[in-house]
């Protein structure tokens, strides 16, 4: 038996044929179901993957890998070994070995990072740069209603993924989308005067802030209880009418501040509970189309191969991207 | 000069050609405003109507009729005195005096239901009905937190309009619509046992309880600020938490109770804040479908003349009603 | 070779990797047909279910169940033997041995219920609750029109499913939606005097009625010819027009059945050929909508898993539905 | 006091400002109320008008038009005689004279021309053509089904409009539309071999017949209550089903003219009771399209003055048509 | 008869009842029409107005003002002097004279301001910014392309409104909203890095020109021939196509900026021919959303009195805006 | 080892359980990628198809089928022969030899058609039927535009695909839909004299050709960079200007014949520049859907197999084809 090749999921399915050959990966346990099969005996069907994709497999109670994939449970991360098989017409490895990783392995540089997909930009830059817009709100009221909401929130607003689908969507992406409508909001303050710059920066700051609890799993996001229940608009009111209830801010900036949160989904069938009807709730939501739209060119960018012309369809453009910059040799 | 008739707008408009025949009529004033004409005199454009209508009409300063309107401000009732003219392509008489009135009068059994709209149920049996529907709760906390809220609006849920165009649009609407839904929740109980009645009812009762705060100004109402800002779905969440915190509702049935308010619009783009997602949040927004729909038909059938077969085409409904009931003579 | 284990398609699909394993099962035969390979042999491609899913295979002639499956054809019942194989990356067993299965089999308490889902509700219950309500219509006319209209559908009435895809999709389910609606109209009959008893209850027990002839097949429905080229509304409209003209039931009357029949799909997008322009009318398609979105809730709550706190995501309600009761342990 | 002018509606509304100038015109009543001045009194409130625009004015009791209008009644053409006076921002003449006409001045030349837009096509002609094409039908069963089909409508089907709002919305106008379409079925029909020629113009003579029922009143069409109740595409089948049950036309061929009348509003929202889904229902709709929106195009080149380039924004076409041919002179 | 006063149309309106009232205007002749009233003469049907509102009015050809305004015509400048009448329910004034308006009149500061809404920026000002935006652009052959475009429209970019309705629609508009643009990209140029900076500023300052063409008129502005038969975005895009190729531009960069022009609108049914599919595309036209919506809003706070807490319902927010800014007394 | 049997892809596809049977079939490449495996070694991921269908497979470096797959590249025609195989679920041969196939090969009768779907009609008569259309057009200058166009196109024009999705989506289909409604729109000219026959025609040779721009690829059409940045009615609009500049068409006629080409999608969302606002425009948008349409209907009888009753749904129609002709056995 040859040595387990430690192989990316993208990198296992790339090798449909090589029936037989052992690998090793570090996966996620992104689903996990117990099921019996008709001669009574349990089984687990389980989805692995990493930021590459993902694959199902069965696994069988007489299997060493059943009792450690049932204790490390939905979220987990392991080291799985195995040999490759596409016995369902798609990659379906069956598994030999399956161990649990420590909070140390899963800290180590790098490794997070291929499990998940990640924002582009340093996460600790991030934060270090959300604390300097927050400490450059003067209006003191507002200054500390931001601090009291994120605070409230722990460290969730800095790991959340800004969507589930469309945009940001991945580990750190509240945070990046957050910094990068703040900057813009910045670079465009002394355009539109008729914008209170205060109100508008702790809107933006704010305006996603119900995401963070809208979703739960750092590794294999799902929709919270009260995320189907109340959606992020709601959540997002609700956390910041309490932390400036908490910071004393005077009903007049916090009515303000609430409607930029309440109307920044732009309409109503977009989740909006209102429309806006203050410049500053315009700005922010504009503010966030821009940057919303940006990012989802930012990511096909990212995404699409050196030698390809366009990207794939992109649901959010509805169209395919040129991706190769004007000038550039191929073009 | 003739003796003043007394007579409603929709009498007024009907004597086109009379010019110069007096009038008296217990009016509102429902728009006001002070503008300057170009030879700097100041003139009043002012609205004026009762449940029959309303017609416009300008007064100089040179009017005695004009410091009296002034002082009586917008949403004020008055009695007025003039000649009919139909200066204006429409109806815009000269007014000759402006007179207050009364409390004392406006009490006088009649009075206001000339000036606008109410509903056609008599609004103290609404209230009786509506307490025992209160009492009727079987669990404490949603019993306290229905309590809790209505008396957080004093008595502003018991004369607001249902809406202020398609359906109870009128006095005391808001109370006829919650009693009629309710009456509609308790007979269809026994047929829908997946659904907690006392969740139910208690969502029922709550679940406008926004429109008493999206709207001021009993004669002539208008969307108030918060009303603009926040709309009456959020308005209402916010009015049932605090009303909850207050009554100590425990937190399952608080955030279960929330969600039928944030639901109940149906779909986004009619202002639900979040998709029905409980059983009691479907039925109460389908039974709010219902009465609402039969709600229109109910006011048609008030308002089409007695000769009518057919009303004009309603908004609502998007076609003419059938108003002739089956096997009466002439159909 | 073990012995034959007797299983569900969900079951047999449980068991991927358990190649060879034999197994005996009640299938409906949902699709049957004959190709030819490229050698000229023909052979069979067909779709075998039960209640819990349907698979796919091919059969060659040289198999002994070819010709029992071409004998048996598309909707019958038969018995399969045969050994699980994953072949096309779903299961597509081997079959062995296909044999029919007599009409006193099917009979037997319990067999269809595995085959087809069928309403939670004891169908000879519904039909004596609907002969109740037709008994309790007071205008003769009316009456005898209801009872001639189900009649000249023979049993299809009391066996089709009341919807192809979205609620009360199964068999029984017409009848189920029925009586449901006719409860409820009955319950809430007092609340809306203007709209006419006896026309509300005829147009409920008639408004879907054309369903019975859009689908066929109880065990495999598919539209019909006619349900293609009228649809459900305009062979209801007919169905009920030749009943009304066999029960000599007075002009007036018919014409506002008929119209019920017509407008009950609510919006000309849904189906509807007239927008509803009578009391009864508004009536019985706001209930129709009250008892199809409450059936698709009903149906989610059999559907999900005891430990599931969500339902799937469900297309008539566009969201998850919460499916633990208030107060249950664990929520 | 001056000889009265003979005027369209169009030349007294040119006339503003001739305040007091006598005229004498030939008008149809298009609508007729009475109405009670406060002072107890009878009044009419009446709309007066021919092809070429309405009026409306009030005639009280003392006047001697009073009792002439109302022994009219709606619908009727009188001879009106008066002074021109702009009473209401509108024309809005002082009458003098109301005179009923005969049956032989109405039937003279030109006379119904004025008083209501006609078709541009001569109505004989247009009969004619109708019987050829009806004759040309080798079928025999849908010959006769179409005679029965026409026959039964009186002469209805010859004068009604095709259109309440958007195109051939004129007397004749249903006649000139059917039968442009049939000219282009006829002209079309090589190029579409699996189109069945006697079906599809079986179809396109009687598609639109149920207008002919859903709409009364030559001179002041107005939607009746089976219009309203039913709707013109039901009115239309029912009318073909009686018709070919009357011929004895096979059934499958009655079902697909049927199917023909059901679908040819092409979509759902337009009034479709289904989707066409025969080679002759397809046709049939898009020749249906073809023809409207031509016949928008060709009423917008008549209705636009010569020294105009583009005609007003037409709804039908939702921009404004450039109504001057290539190459003539000022293009 | 007293000295006429000078006065604007909105100070016209506000005399209403003021009859008789001698005035004299600077008024545009925003619509004329020669008619023939039944007596064989002919008239004027007129429109005059200014920044403040419109009025119609009839003009006799025994009227001294008949020639004047024939010889004016429509979009003329001319002086009017007049009684004040409302002759038609609103005001309509008989016209005594009218007198044309020179060039050195109109050329005085604040005449064209007081004829027509302006732009609130300095226009000269916004000129040379333009100019500095044109040679910030690196790339010669975009550099060039741009002046060659601009050069081509003369000076109806500098004049022309941004749109007809929504938003900038005024004189200057265009250029003021191009330069707010402009300057907007320039401010988040450092932020997008994956933009090319110089195709983003071309884009900017072109995307838009097809308008200059799409209207004509600058005191009266409609809709040209070619606006109506080709569009603002297909006459950019020849117009930037026919520049390019003059300028000699690269076709890789010609190609990529006529994208920008064809993509601008966003989506297909708001005008785009495409859907943005650069980098570059996707910028400007969130760009083009974002001070197109502030633009709105601007525009609301500089037209609500400065008593009102929210401005009228405006159109393209579809709400109406809180016009007070925060901390102000009275909020 | 058996011979290999020729078959096509439908015939490979029912052969599932025909394991190592022997095959050898003239392919398309439809997609060609190259990868790398996790031990470093490239494989081929490679989608081959004929008219009957397409399946994946994968060619690792060590098969002699990789070398002549990659030089063959993406679009090209081989011999492929392999064993049968379903590895992936899927069909997914075993290759054991490709060879290239030559021009010659390539040119003789029946074998372009077996490998993709082509028009039903001759590509020579509809050539020559092409030509006589261009001949027909008396406006010299029309004429000339339109043989100018053609001829830039090179033979695009003739092979193109009229769709890549809807209708006439095929090779020689562009030709094949563009003779057809120039068929229909010289048998409907008398029919419409407001049309302009010449401009009419000359419209519909050139309203698609923009698509022969927009996909490349004979074989395996694909949508091209300009297809993507412009999109086929921008192309076409450029096409047929540049070519009526060439051919120095007056600027009216090429101002109406561009007029054409913008607006024949019908509506912005579809992708129209602009509303049809000519005679000539509406005129052929309509008689494009109609073609459109009725192409469906063609396409779907020829591939409905003969004892079906209706074709599968089709997503143009939006519902299921009656495919049976009236009158015929079994109908």
């Amino acid at each position: 038996m040859p040595e387990p090749v430690s192989a990316t999921v993208r990198e296992l399915k790339a090798q449909s044929g090589a029936t037989g050959q052992p690998f090793a990966s570090l996966l996620v346990v992104r689903k996990l179901a117990t099921k019996t099969a008709s001669n009574g005996n349990p089984f687990l069907s389980v989805d692995l993957g990493d930021r590459t994709g993902v694959f199902s497999c069965t696994v069988f109670s007489d299997n060493v890998a059943f009792e450690a994939l049932k204790n490390a449970g939905e979220g987990a991360v392991v080291r799985v070994e195995g040999k490759i098989e596409q016995y369902q017409g798609r990659l379906s490895p069956r598994l030999a070995k399956v161990a649990p990783v420590t909070e140390a392995e899963l800290a180590r540089p790098g490794v997070i990072d291929n499990l998940v997909e990640v924002s582009p930009e340093d996460p600790a830059g991030l934060e270090r740069e959300l604390a300097a817009f927050i400490e450059g709100i003067g209006h003191l009221g507002l200054r500390a209603t931001v601090k009291a909401a994120l605070e409230d929130l722990g460290g969730a607003f800095q790991t959340a993924p800004a969507a589930s689908l469309m945009h940001h969507a991945y580990r750190h992406g509240l945070l990046e989308h957050t910094v990068r409508m703040a900057r813009a909001a910045k670079a465009l303050a002394a355009l539109y005067p008729e914008v209170n710059g205060d109100l508008a920066m702790a809107g933006i700051l704010l305006h996603d802030s119900g995401k963070a609890l809208e979703f739960e799993g750092a590794l294999a996001p799902k929709r919270t209880r009260r995320g189907l229940l109340q959606g992020h608009v709601v959540l997002g009111y609700q956390l910041v009418r309490k932390a400036g209830l908490k910071a004393k801010l005077d009903p007049e900036h916090l009515e303000r501040l609430e409607h930029v949160i309440l109307s920044h989904q732009g309409q109503l069938e977009w989740g909006a509970a209102v429309l806006a009807a203050t410049p500053e709730a315009v700005f922010v939501s504009m503010i966030d189309n821009l940057d919303a739209r940006m990012g989802m060119v930012q990511r096909a960018l990212r995404q699409t191969a050196d030698g390809e012309e366009f990207s794939e369809r992109l649901p959010g453009l509805d169209t395919q991207l040129l991706t190769r910059p004007p000038g550039k040799p191929g073009a």
